[in-house]
């Protein structure tokens, strides 16, 4: 009988651990999803990983080609360790040899980020595509570029950074400490300081804002702001507004930098404004170079929340299991 | 005895030929240059470059592997034609067809700045480096990635326009249509139009810059700022600090999407304000993402107006000479 090869994905964030058996078709099963508790502290959280995965693996009839795990955090792409994770608040946390010792399998490590624009590519709106750039617009923006059949990592395994493209250097400050970044003006964290700053400016205007989020400052989120634009709410528009110029001037550095076939926006934002995605096309289309935008589609992402969980799986059975060299 | 495969590497720009035979050291000899008369025409021009490639071949003892040409405009990858060259006036040209009859032996077309980022890849301040971005500041600004040691094309040939990055979304207008692009506050065109407009508006703070410029208003280049900022004068220091600012923030941009272990910069404004290259070099060790920095090298570029001549020519010794499939 055929056995087909498939291995574990894990998605390892802030907020969530989600994990699942995937395989090489982009199909999962047994989906697990359990918080991220970081103040407990990296060895509570490895330890809670690889107790799932135990578990995951007891009840499979067959061994898997390994772990693919995808980590909120700047990977050490040779051991495998993570230098820095602001979310998880990890610095130089050695992580895949640890899971493998415990497991005695391989284990891959990439950031999350990454992955997901993995999953995307390979089973989600990039399909057979060979030119495409990801872009996931949720708390923070991140990114990931196949360019000609590869995903690009760069020198230091970082690149893919696009939520730090500058689109206005006389713009606000942003969280890596530069000003006018694209995740300073369309970020989630970016448009809910934005509200608070304009309904603290004006109460008045900033009522029907404040009335969505229970009367607490502290609760207008990016969320609210997007609620309050669907009912028409001017401050929520003014916002929305500056939001869609920022994601314009963005993605057309990225469109004339790259000559990407398809743009993929992904994340939070996207989800919750969906109809933010018709007028990047069109601004895109108006604004960056005909030669780059011939034949290019903008197409949000497919795979929602599951897409660096397939893409870490799936990595690790291209590479693993048939040998390919993906990274 | 032993012999060498070599190329005769073409530079087509809007106002010079460049040409020389190219050995696969990137050394040159026979150096040809010819002013690119765009107002006689396509048909004119092209008769030109064949008559001077068939005198060089004459003199040849030994065939070439082929022709390569870096050309001013955007390239049909397969037909080797040009779609448009706003520097030559051209549009929906033939090119590669019509030389390949002419001279019975294979040519290769691509854009001329991608042609010199693969001379300063295989033989400049790029030499055995897999991840590098080279960004040539001239009077427009043009650039080129290689990523994972191959260089990017994109889907439809025209990745690479890092000119066209938006640094400022409520910037000045671009000659590409856009607003607020890198080349609008940096190229050498933007440079000189800034120069003329601050002068009209205060003759006194214009005096100098003027002087430079023989009193002719319409003479007042990038060059006659450079030499203004070399002395000292502070409406010059005014517009470079500009384009010092705007020049970090579209290379912090480029830092943070690919991660080079090179940036290069040529061109001319380069070249005439080499002190620049520090400044951006700090600009940029402050403002990217750590991640993106930990092994960045600022470079000057080495091969200067020669760049696009040996990239073209090293490109057909690579491709036709030695089969490597680099494009």
């Amino acid at each position: 009988m055929f056995e087909e090869i498939w291995a574990i994905g894990i998605d390892l964030g802030g907020t969530k651990i989600e994990m699942a058996r995937v395989n090489g078709d982009g199909s999962y099963r047994q989906r697990l999803t359990r918080p991220t508790i970081a103040a407990r502290g990296p060895a509570a959280i490895k330890r809670e990983i690889i107790t799932c995965l135990k578990d995951m693996l007891q009840e499979a009839d067959s061994p898997p080609a390994g772990i693919g795990v995808g980590l909120a955090g700047q990977i050490d792409r040779h051991k495998g360790s993570v230098h820095f994770s602001p979310n998880l608040g990890w610095q130089n946390e050695p992580f895949r040899e640890e899971l493998e010792e415990a497991l005695k399998l391989p284990v891959m490590v990439i950031n999350d980020v990454r992955a997901a624009t993995l999953g995307e590519w390979w089973h989600g709106a990039g399909k057979s595509c060979a030119d495409l750039v990801c872009l996931f617009i949720g708390t923070g923006i991140g990114g990931g570029v196949v360019s000609g059949g590869r995903i690009l990592i760069g020198d230091s395994n970082s690149a893919g950074e696009l939520g730090h493209t500058t689109v206005d250097w006389h713009g606000p400050p942003c969280r890596c400490g530069n000003k006018g970044c694209l995740e300073a003006w369309a970020g989630g964290w970016a448009i809910a300081q934005r509200a608070q700053e304009l309904i603290i400016n004006n109460r008045a205007a900033g009522n029907a804002l404040l009335n969505i989020a229970g009367g607490k400052i502290e609760e207008v989120s990016a969320q609210v702001v997007a609620e309050g634009f669907k009912k028409g709410d001017p401050l929520a528009r003014q916002i929305i507004e500056e939001v869609k110029e920022a994601l314009i001037a963005g993605t057309v550095s990225l469109v004339n930098a790259f000559n990407p076939q398809r743009l993929i926006l992904g994340g939070g934002v996207m989800a919750g404004l969906p109809e933010l995605r018709k007028f990047i096309e069109a601004g895109i289309k108006e604004r960056a170079l005909r030669a780059a935008t011939v034949s290019l589609e903008v197409l949000p992402a497919k795979l929602g929340n599951m897409a660096g969980v397939i893409g870490a799986g799936c990595l690790v059975i291209q590479t693993l299991g048939k040998k390919e060299k993906i990274l």
